[in-house]
Protein backbone atom coordinates (compact mmCIF):
# COMPACT_ATOMS: atom_id res chain seq x y z
CA UNK A 1 0.00 0.00 0.00
CA UNK A 2 1.18 3.55 -0.71
CA UNK A 3 0.82 6.60 1.30
CA UNK A 4 1.29 10.27 0.02
CA UNK A 5 4.19 12.35 2.04
CA UNK A 6 5.31 15.96 2.17
CA UNK A 7 8.74 16.17 3.00
CA UNK A 8 10.04 19.71 4.51
CA UNK A 9 13.45 20.59 3.63
CA UNK A 10 16.41 23.52 2.87
CA UNK A 11 19.46 23.62 0.36
CA UNK A 12 21.69 25.64 -1.18
CA UNK A 13 21.33 26.12 -4.63
CA UNK A 14 24.98 27.44 -5.07
CA UNK A 15 26.29 24.17 -6.74
CA UNK A 16 22.89 23.03 -8.53
CA UNK A 17 21.37 23.78 -11.56
CA UNK A 18 17.96 24.50 -10.18
CA UNK A 19 15.20 22.25 -8.48
CA UNK A 20 13.48 20.65 -11.57
CA UNK A 21 15.09 17.80 -13.33
CA UNK A 22 17.19 18.11 -16.47
CA UNK A 23 19.29 16.16 -18.62
CA UNK A 24 23.12 16.57 -18.31
CA UNK A 25 22.67 19.03 -15.31
CA UNK A 26 22.89 18.48 -11.26
CA UNK A 27 19.56 19.94 -9.73
CA UNK A 28 18.20 19.40 -6.23
CA UNK A 29 15.13 17.45 -7.82
CA UNK A 30 17.30 14.30 -9.55
CA UNK A 31 19.49 14.37 -6.29
CA UNK A 32 16.61 13.74 -3.74
CA UNK A 33 15.26 11.11 -6.25
CA UNK A 34 18.58 9.40 -6.68
CA UNK A 35 18.64 8.99 -2.68
CA UNK A 36 15.03 7.72 -2.73
CA UNK A 37 15.91 5.41 -4.93
CA UNK A 38 18.24 3.93 -3.45
CA UNK A 39 16.93 3.55 -0.07
CA UNK A 40 13.77 1.78 -1.59
CA UNK A 41 14.93 -0.94 -3.68
CA UNK A 42 16.05 0.95 -6.78
CA UNK A 43 12.91 1.56 -8.38
CA UNK A 44 12.49 4.76 -9.67
CA UNK A 45 10.55 7.49 -7.62
CA UNK A 46 9.50 10.78 -8.91
CA UNK A 47 8.92 13.21 -6.16
CA UNK A 48 7.06 16.79 -7.42
CA UNK A 49 8.12 20.38 -5.84
CA UNK A 50 6.51 23.17 -4.79
CA UNK A 51 7.91 25.15 -7.41
CA UNK A 52 11.20 25.25 -9.41
CA UNK A 53 13.96 27.71 -8.17
CA UNK A 54 16.61 28.43 -10.72
CA UNK A 55 19.82 27.54 -10.73
CA UNK A 56 22.10 29.41 -7.61
CA UNK A 57 18.73 30.03 -5.64
CA UNK A 58 18.21 28.52 -2.48
CA UNK A 59 15.49 27.23 -0.22
CA UNK A 60 14.94 27.87 3.66
CA UNK A 61 11.96 26.07 3.43
CA UNK A 62 10.69 23.55 0.27
CA UNK A 63 8.39 20.75 -0.11
CA UNK A 64 7.91 18.41 -2.35
CA UNK A 65 5.30 15.02 -2.66
CA UNK A 66 5.79 11.64 -3.03
CA UNK A 67 4.51 8.60 -2.57
CA UNK A 68 5.86 5.69 -0.68
CA UNK A 69 5.24 2.46 1.17
CA UNK A 70 2.44 3.08 4.04
CA UNK A 71 3.78 2.54 7.92
CA UNK A 72 7.25 3.63 7.18
CA UNK A 73 9.85 4.82 9.96
CA UNK A 74 9.76 8.38 9.02
CA UNK A 75 12.09 9.64 11.86
CA UNK A 76 14.41 6.69 10.52
CA UNK A 77 13.63 7.83 7.20
CA UNK A 78 14.75 11.43 7.36
CA UNK A 79 18.10 10.38 9.62
CA UNK A 80 19.11 8.25 6.41
CA UNK A 81 18.37 10.41 3.65
CA UNK A 82 20.41 13.09 5.33
CA UNK A 83 23.25 10.85 6.16
CA UNK A 84 22.92 10.23 2.15
CA UNK A 85 22.25 13.13 1.17
CA UNK A 86 25.28 15.88 0.44
CA UNK A 87 25.45 18.80 2.86
CA UNK A 88 24.00 20.89 0.47
CA UNK A 89 20.29 19.64 0.68
CA UNK A 90 18.94 18.63 4.46
CA UNK A 91 15.36 17.04 5.09
CA UNK A 92 13.64 18.57 8.25
CA UNK A 93 10.55 16.64 8.17
CA UNK A 94 8.26 13.56 6.81
CA UNK A 95 4.71 14.31 6.76
CA UNK A 96 2.13 11.74 5.88
CA UNK A 97 -0.90 13.46 3.75
CA UNK A 98 -3.65 12.67 2.25
CA UNK A 99 -3.07 10.80 -1.02
CA UNK A 100 -4.47 14.36 -3.01
CA UNK A 101 -2.76 16.91 -1.25
CA UNK A 102 -0.10 18.44 -4.25
CA UNK A 103 2.70 20.08 -2.92
CA UNK A 104 2.65 22.56 -6.11
CA UNK A 105 -1.12 23.51 -6.78
CA UNK A 106 -1.91 23.11 -2.58
CA UNK A 107 0.37 26.00 -1.61
CA UNK A 108 -1.43 29.07 -0.87
CA UNK A 109 1.14 31.17 0.56
CA UNK A 110 4.97 31.60 -0.91
CA UNK A 111 7.57 34.05 0.79
CA UNK A 112 10.59 34.88 -0.99
CA UNK A 113 13.74 36.82 0.65
CA UNK A 114 16.84 39.12 -1.67
CA UNK A 115 20.18 39.72 0.14
CA UNK A 116 21.99 43.07 -0.37
CA UNK A 117 25.50 44.47 1.01
CA UNK A 118 26.69 47.60 0.02
CA UNK A 119 30.43 46.98 1.24
CA UNK A 120 32.56 44.45 0.89
CA UNK A 121 32.30 41.53 2.98
CA UNK A 122 34.02 37.87 2.44
CA UNK A 123 31.27 36.22 5.12
CA UNK A 124 28.49 37.83 3.48
CA UNK A 125 29.09 36.88 -0.13
CA UNK A 126 27.98 33.47 -0.20
CA UNK A 127 24.45 34.19 -0.17
CA UNK A 128 24.21 37.89 -0.60
CA UNK A 129 24.66 40.40 -3.72
CA UNK A 130 27.32 42.45 -3.78
CA UNK A 131 26.04 45.59 -4.63
CA UNK A 132 28.38 48.71 -3.84
CA UNK A 133 26.07 51.58 -4.03
CA UNK A 134 24.31 54.29 -2.68
CA UNK A 135 20.48 53.39 -2.17
CA UNK A 136 17.50 55.49 -1.15
CA UNK A 137 15.13 52.44 1.02
CA UNK A 138 13.02 54.78 2.15
CA UNK A 139 12.19 55.68 -2.34
CA UNK A 140 12.46 51.52 -2.65
CA UNK A 141 9.72 50.96 -0.17
CA UNK A 142 7.74 53.62 -1.91
CA UNK A 143 7.55 51.57 -4.93
CA UNK A 144 7.66 48.36 -3.79
CA UNK A 145 4.16 49.45 -2.07
CA UNK A 146 2.71 49.61 -5.81
CA UNK A 147 3.40 45.76 -6.47
CA UNK A 148 0.98 44.73 -3.32
CA UNK A 149 -2.31 43.50 -4.08
CA UNK A 150 -3.78 41.67 -7.33
CA UNK A 151 -1.76 42.84 -10.39
CA UNK A 152 -0.70 41.09 -13.77
CA UNK A 153 3.22 40.79 -13.63
CA UNK A 154 3.85 39.97 -17.14
CA UNK A 155 6.48 42.94 -17.29
CA UNK A 156 8.25 41.27 -14.35
CA UNK A 157 8.30 37.76 -15.68
CA UNK A 158 10.36 35.36 -18.28
CA UNK A 159 8.81 35.51 -21.39
CA UNK A 160 7.15 32.20 -23.08
CA UNK A 161 5.96 30.70 -19.85
CA UNK A 162 3.75 27.80 -19.81
CA UNK A 163 1.04 29.80 -17.55
CA UNK A 164 -2.53 30.42 -17.74
CA UNK A 165 -1.95 33.44 -16.10
CA UNK A 166 0.45 36.16 -15.20
CA UNK A 167 -1.71 37.21 -12.27
CA UNK A 168 -0.25 37.44 -8.87
CA UNK A 169 -1.67 38.32 -5.25
CA UNK A 170 1.02 40.24 -3.40
CA UNK A 171 0.41 40.41 0.24
CA UNK A 172 4.05 42.19 1.54
CA UNK A 173 7.22 43.71 -0.34
CA UNK A 174 9.16 45.21 1.81
CA UNK A 175 12.79 46.34 2.23
CA UNK A 176 14.72 46.12 5.90
CA UNK A 177 18.07 47.51 6.80
CA UNK A 178 20.29 44.37 8.54
CA UNK A 179 23.47 44.58 10.01
CA UNK A 180 26.55 44.91 8.37
CA UNK A 181 25.49 47.08 5.39
CA UNK A 182 23.13 44.43 4.48
CA UNK A 183 19.70 44.67 3.47
CA UNK A 184 16.97 42.44 2.92
CA UNK A 185 13.56 42.61 0.50
CA UNK A 186 10.92 40.36 1.43
CA UNK A 187 8.56 39.72 -1.10
CA UNK A 188 4.66 37.42 -0.04
CA UNK A 189 2.33 35.76 -2.62
CA UNK A 190 0.02 33.15 -3.30
CA UNK A 191 2.02 32.21 -6.36
CA UNK A 192 5.42 33.64 -8.59
CA UNK A 193 6.20 34.30 -12.11
CA UNK A 194 9.94 32.42 -13.54
CA UNK A 195 12.07 35.15 -12.39
CA UNK A 196 9.77 37.59 -10.89
CA UNK A 197 11.40 38.12 -7.88
CA UNK A 198 15.22 38.85 -9.56
CA UNK A 199 13.17 41.37 -11.97
CA UNK A 200 11.42 43.08 -9.11
CA UNK A 201 14.17 43.23 -7.14
CA UNK A 202 16.76 45.03 -10.15
CA UNK A 203 13.80 47.21 -11.06
CA UNK A 204 13.43 48.91 -7.32
CA UNK A 205 16.67 49.04 -7.58
CA UNK A 206 17.05 51.15 -9.72
CA UNK A 207 14.43 53.21 -7.99
CA UNK A 208 16.99 53.14 -4.95
CA UNK A 209 19.81 54.85 -7.14
CA UNK A 210 17.49 57.71 -8.28
CA UNK A 211 16.95 56.06 -11.83
CA UNK A 212 13.16 55.81 -11.85
CA UNK A 213 10.85 57.42 -9.42
CA UNK A 214 8.44 54.85 -7.11
CA UNK A 215 5.36 55.92 -8.99
CA UNK A 216 6.75 54.67 -12.63
CA UNK A 217 6.56 51.39 -11.65
CA UNK A 218 2.60 51.71 -11.86
CA UNK A 219 3.54 52.49 -15.68
CA UNK A 220 5.64 49.21 -15.66
CA UNK A 221 2.98 46.98 -13.95
CA UNK A 222 0.13 48.57 -16.66
CA UNK A 223 2.65 47.97 -19.95
CA UNK A 224 2.97 44.17 -19.32
CA UNK A 225 6.08 44.31 -21.52
CA UNK A 226 9.49 42.68 -19.37
CA UNK A 227 11.60 45.13 -21.50
CA UNK A 228 10.39 48.43 -19.30
CA UNK A 229 11.28 46.46 -15.65
CA UNK A 230 14.85 46.57 -14.57
CA UNK A 231 17.43 43.85 -15.53
CA UNK A 232 17.49 40.60 -13.04
CA UNK A 233 19.98 40.47 -10.40
CA UNK A 234 21.81 37.33 -9.38
CA UNK A 235 20.58 34.25 -7.52
CA UNK A 236 22.73 33.78 -5.21
CA UNK A 237 21.11 36.29 -2.95
CA UNK A 238 17.80 34.83 -3.61
CA UNK A 239 16.06 32.25 -0.90
CA UNK A 240 12.93 30.67 -1.22
CA UNK A 241 11.87 31.53 2.52
CA UNK A 242 8.77 29.98 3.38
CA UNK A 243 5.80 28.05 1.96
CA UNK A 244 2.28 27.53 3.49
CA UNK A 245 -0.54 24.63 3.27
CA UNK A 246 -4.26 25.01 4.33
CA UNK A 247 -3.45 21.40 5.90
CA UNK A 248 0.10 21.61 7.83
CA UNK B 1 59.77 59.05 3.20
CA UNK B 2 58.30 56.16 4.92
CA UNK B 3 55.69 56.05 6.86
CA UNK B 4 54.22 52.79 9.16
CA UNK B 5 50.65 52.04 8.30
CA UNK B 6 48.52 49.55 10.48
CA UNK B 7 45.83 48.00 8.20
CA UNK B 8 42.73 46.64 9.42
CA UNK B 9 41.27 43.60 7.37
CA UNK B 10 38.95 40.61 7.17
CA UNK B 11 39.39 37.32 5.07
CA UNK B 12 37.87 34.42 4.73
CA UNK B 13 40.33 31.51 4.98
CA UNK B 14 38.66 28.53 3.03
CA UNK B 15 41.29 28.85 0.14
CA UNK B 16 44.25 30.14 1.89
CA UNK B 17 47.07 28.09 3.61
CA UNK B 18 46.80 30.15 6.39
CA UNK B 19 48.05 33.61 6.78
CA UNK B 20 52.06 33.45 6.33
CA UNK B 21 53.85 33.77 2.86
CA UNK B 22 55.19 30.06 2.26
CA UNK B 23 56.77 28.68 -1.31
CA UNK B 24 54.32 27.02 -3.61
CA UNK B 25 50.99 27.87 -1.88
CA UNK B 26 48.44 30.48 -1.83
CA UNK B 27 48.29 32.39 1.73
CA UNK B 28 46.42 35.83 2.65
CA UNK B 29 49.52 37.58 3.04
CA UNK B 30 51.44 36.71 0.00
CA UNK B 31 48.19 38.10 -2.31
CA UNK B 32 47.82 41.19 0.19
CA UNK B 33 51.79 42.03 -0.56
CA UNK B 34 51.15 40.91 -4.44
CA UNK B 35 48.52 43.81 -4.84
CA UNK B 36 50.83 46.54 -2.89
CA UNK B 37 53.47 45.42 -5.01
CA UNK B 38 51.23 46.64 -8.07
CA UNK B 39 50.23 49.74 -6.26
CA UNK B 40 53.61 51.04 -5.88
CA UNK B 41 55.43 50.58 -8.77
CA UNK B 42 56.05 46.61 -8.43
CA UNK B 43 58.49 46.70 -5.45
CA UNK B 44 58.70 44.58 -2.92
CA UNK B 45 56.75 45.32 0.08
CA UNK B 46 56.94 42.94 2.89
CA UNK B 47 53.91 42.90 5.11
CA UNK B 48 54.09 41.84 8.43
CA UNK B 49 50.56 40.13 10.62
CA UNK B 50 49.37 40.50 13.89
CA UNK B 51 49.48 36.59 14.17
CA UNK B 52 49.70 33.47 11.47
CA UNK B 53 46.34 31.75 11.29
CA UNK B 54 46.58 28.32 9.70
CA UNK B 55 44.89 27.01 6.90
CA UNK B 56 41.21 27.13 6.64
CA UNK B 57 40.67 29.67 9.64
CA UNK B 58 38.97 33.28 8.98
CA UNK B 59 39.19 36.74 10.38
CA UNK B 60 36.63 39.12 11.44
CA UNK B 61 39.57 41.38 12.38
CA UNK B 62 43.52 41.13 11.74
CA UNK B 63 46.29 43.33 11.49
CA UNK B 64 49.03 44.02 9.58
CA UNK B 65 52.15 46.73 9.22
CA UNK B 66 53.81 47.77 6.31
CA UNK B 67 56.28 50.65 5.59
CA UNK B 68 55.02 53.06 2.41
CA UNK B 69 55.52 56.34 1.40
CA UNK B 70 54.20 59.18 3.98
CA UNK B 71 50.79 61.53 3.09
CA UNK B 72 48.66 58.72 0.79
CA UNK B 73 45.39 58.96 0.00
CA UNK B 74 44.12 56.39 2.56
CA UNK B 75 40.58 56.48 1.27
CA UNK B 76 41.79 56.08 -2.02
CA UNK B 77 44.35 53.53 -1.26
CA UNK B 78 41.80 50.94 0.89
CA UNK B 79 39.06 51.83 -2.30
CA UNK B 80 41.82 50.52 -4.56
CA UNK B 81 42.80 47.76 -3.03
CA UNK B 82 39.95 46.21 -1.83
CA UNK B 83 38.49 46.72 -5.83
CA UNK B 84 42.35 44.61 -6.56
CA UNK B 85 41.84 41.95 -4.12
CA UNK B 86 39.36 39.01 -4.42
CA UNK B 87 36.24 38.98 -2.52
CA UNK B 88 38.50 36.89 0.16
CA UNK B 89 39.62 39.70 1.68
CA UNK B 90 38.66 43.28 2.44
CA UNK B 91 40.57 46.31 4.21
CA UNK B 92 38.42 48.22 6.34
CA UNK B 93 40.93 50.82 7.42
CA UNK B 94 44.54 51.92 7.04
CA UNK B 95 46.15 53.67 9.55
CA UNK B 96 49.23 56.07 10.00
CA UNK B 97 51.36 54.58 13.18
CA UNK B 98 54.54 55.73 14.42
CA UNK B 99 57.69 53.81 13.24
CA UNK B 100 58.25 51.58 16.16
CA UNK B 101 54.71 50.19 16.11
CA UNK B 102 54.66 46.37 15.65
CA UNK B 103 51.73 44.87 14.61
CA UNK B 104 52.48 41.62 16.24
CA UNK B 105 54.36 42.37 19.04
CA UNK B 106 52.34 45.40 20.33
CA UNK B 107 48.91 43.53 20.43
CA UNK B 108 47.19 43.26 23.93
CA UNK B 109 44.70 41.47 23.71
CA UNK B 110 43.10 38.06 20.85
CA UNK B 111 39.54 37.28 20.76
CA UNK B 112 38.72 33.78 18.84
CA UNK B 113 35.27 32.12 18.31
CA UNK B 114 34.82 28.70 17.11
CA UNK B 115 31.04 27.50 15.64
CA UNK B 116 30.00 24.44 16.06
CA UNK B 117 26.08 23.17 14.65
CA UNK B 118 24.61 20.08 16.02
CA UNK B 119 22.15 19.86 13.13
CA UNK B 120 22.21 19.44 9.61
CA UNK B 121 22.08 22.75 8.29
CA UNK B 122 23.50 23.72 4.50
CA UNK B 123 23.80 27.41 5.29
CA UNK B 124 25.70 27.13 8.48
CA UNK B 125 28.15 25.00 6.91
CA UNK B 126 30.49 26.77 5.50
CA UNK B 127 31.55 28.74 8.62
CA UNK B 128 30.75 26.44 11.33
CA UNK B 129 31.54 22.75 12.16
CA UNK B 130 28.97 20.05 11.66
CA UNK B 131 29.08 17.96 15.04
CA UNK B 132 25.87 15.73 15.51
CA UNK B 133 26.03 15.03 19.26
CA UNK B 134 24.26 16.02 22.26
CA UNK B 135 26.25 18.44 24.48
CA UNK B 136 26.44 19.35 27.68
CA UNK B 137 27.03 23.23 27.36
CA UNK B 138 27.17 23.69 31.81
CA UNK B 139 29.69 21.44 32.14
CA UNK B 140 31.91 22.34 28.93
CA UNK B 141 31.74 25.99 30.53
CA UNK B 142 32.38 24.55 33.94
CA UNK B 143 35.79 22.92 32.16
CA UNK B 144 36.53 25.82 29.91
CA UNK B 145 36.81 28.07 33.40
CA UNK B 146 39.88 25.97 34.92
CA UNK B 147 41.63 27.38 31.50
CA UNK B 148 41.33 30.75 32.93
CA UNK B 149 44.21 32.54 34.47
CA UNK B 150 47.48 32.79 33.52
CA UNK B 151 48.09 28.90 32.64
CA UNK B 152 50.73 26.81 30.89
CA UNK B 153 49.25 25.72 27.52
CA UNK B 154 51.47 23.17 26.36
CA UNK B 155 49.16 20.02 26.74
CA UNK B 156 47.15 22.38 24.26
CA UNK B 157 50.52 23.20 21.70
CA UNK B 158 51.80 21.69 18.80
CA UNK B 159 55.11 20.36 19.80
CA UNK B 160 58.34 21.91 18.34
CA UNK B 161 57.08 25.70 18.02
CA UNK B 162 59.32 28.83 18.32
CA UNK B 163 58.08 30.21 20.55
CA UNK B 164 59.75 30.84 24.23
CA UNK B 165 56.91 30.53 26.91
CA UNK B 166 53.88 28.59 26.69
CA UNK B 167 52.24 30.85 29.49
CA UNK B 168 49.00 33.02 28.37
CA UNK B 169 46.67 34.58 30.13
CA UNK B 170 43.48 33.86 29.49
CA UNK B 171 40.45 36.44 30.54
CA UNK B 172 37.63 34.69 29.03
CA UNK B 173 36.51 31.17 27.71
CA UNK B 174 32.59 30.51 27.60
CA UNK B 175 30.44 28.60 25.46
CA UNK B 176 26.95 29.98 24.07
CA UNK B 177 23.89 28.86 22.62
CA UNK B 178 22.89 30.74 18.96
CA UNK B 179 19.70 30.26 16.79
CA UNK B 180 19.22 27.20 14.96
CA UNK B 181 20.62 24.58 16.94
CA UNK B 182 24.29 26.55 16.80
CA UNK B 183 26.98 27.23 19.48
CA UNK B 184 30.27 29.26 19.68
CA UNK B 185 32.77 29.62 22.32
CA UNK B 186 34.75 32.49 22.33
CA UNK B 187 37.91 32.78 24.09
CA UNK B 188 39.94 35.26 24.80
CA UNK B 189 43.66 36.36 25.90
CA UNK B 190 46.65 38.25 25.69
CA UNK B 191 48.19 35.33 23.11
CA UNK B 192 47.69 32.68 21.96
CA UNK B 193 49.89 28.86 21.01
CA UNK B 194 49.85 27.29 17.44
CA UNK B 195 46.73 25.25 17.25
CA UNK B 196 45.99 26.45 21.07
CA UNK B 197 41.91 26.88 20.29
CA UNK B 198 41.30 24.10 17.89
CA UNK B 199 42.81 21.48 20.23
CA UNK B 200 41.04 23.27 23.56
CA UNK B 201 37.40 23.42 22.07
CA UNK B 202 37.89 19.87 21.01
CA UNK B 203 39.46 18.65 24.52
CA UNK B 204 36.02 20.58 25.91
CA UNK B 205 33.53 18.74 23.20
CA UNK B 206 34.55 15.40 25.16
CA UNK B 207 33.66 17.16 28.32
CA UNK B 208 30.47 17.67 27.03
CA UNK B 209 30.24 14.16 25.63
CA UNK B 210 30.47 13.36 29.25
CA UNK B 211 34.05 11.44 28.19
CA UNK B 212 35.71 13.44 30.53
CA UNK B 213 34.71 15.08 33.44
CA UNK B 214 35.89 19.27 33.50
CA UNK B 215 37.95 18.89 36.93
CA UNK B 216 40.39 16.91 34.85
CA UNK B 217 41.07 19.94 32.72
CA UNK B 218 43.78 20.71 35.34
CA UNK B 219 45.10 17.80 35.07
CA UNK B 220 45.50 18.38 31.28
CA UNK B 221 47.14 21.63 31.92
CA UNK B 222 49.32 20.27 34.37
CA UNK B 223 50.67 17.29 32.93
CA UNK B 224 52.18 19.62 29.89
CA UNK B 225 51.72 17.26 27.36
CA UNK B 226 50.29 17.22 23.95
CA UNK B 227 48.69 13.93 24.01
CA UNK B 228 46.30 14.36 27.11
CA UNK B 229 44.53 17.17 25.33
CA UNK B 230 41.76 16.12 22.60
CA UNK B 231 41.59 16.42 18.81
CA UNK B 232 42.04 19.59 17.44
CA UNK B 233 38.54 20.33 15.37
CA UNK B 234 38.84 21.80 11.91
CA UNK B 235 39.25 25.31 10.67
CA UNK B 236 36.55 26.52 9.11
CA UNK B 237 34.49 27.23 12.41
CA UNK B 238 37.25 29.13 13.42
CA UNK B 239 37.40 33.20 13.38
CA UNK B 240 40.08 35.20 14.70
CA UNK B 241 37.44 38.05 16.15
CA UNK B 242 39.10 40.53 17.45
CA UNK B 243 42.89 42.20 17.92
CA UNK B 244 43.84 45.05 20.75
CA UNK B 245 46.28 47.78 20.39
CA UNK B 246 47.00 50.07 23.68
CA UNK B 247 47.42 52.93 20.82
CA UNK B 248 44.15 51.96 18.43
Amino acid sequence: MEQRYFFECAYDGTDFSGWQRQPNAETVQQTIELMLSRRFKNTTIPILGCGRTDAGVHANQFYFHVDLPKNLDLEQLKYKLNKMLPTSIVIFEVIPVLAERHARFDATFRSYKYFIHTSKNPFQDKYSWYFPHDLNLEKMNRAAQFLVGEKDFTSFSKLHTDVFTNICDLSKAEWRELDNDQIVFEITANRFLRNMVRAVVGTLLEVGQGYIEPEIITEILEAKDRSRAGVSVPAKGLFLNEVKYPFI
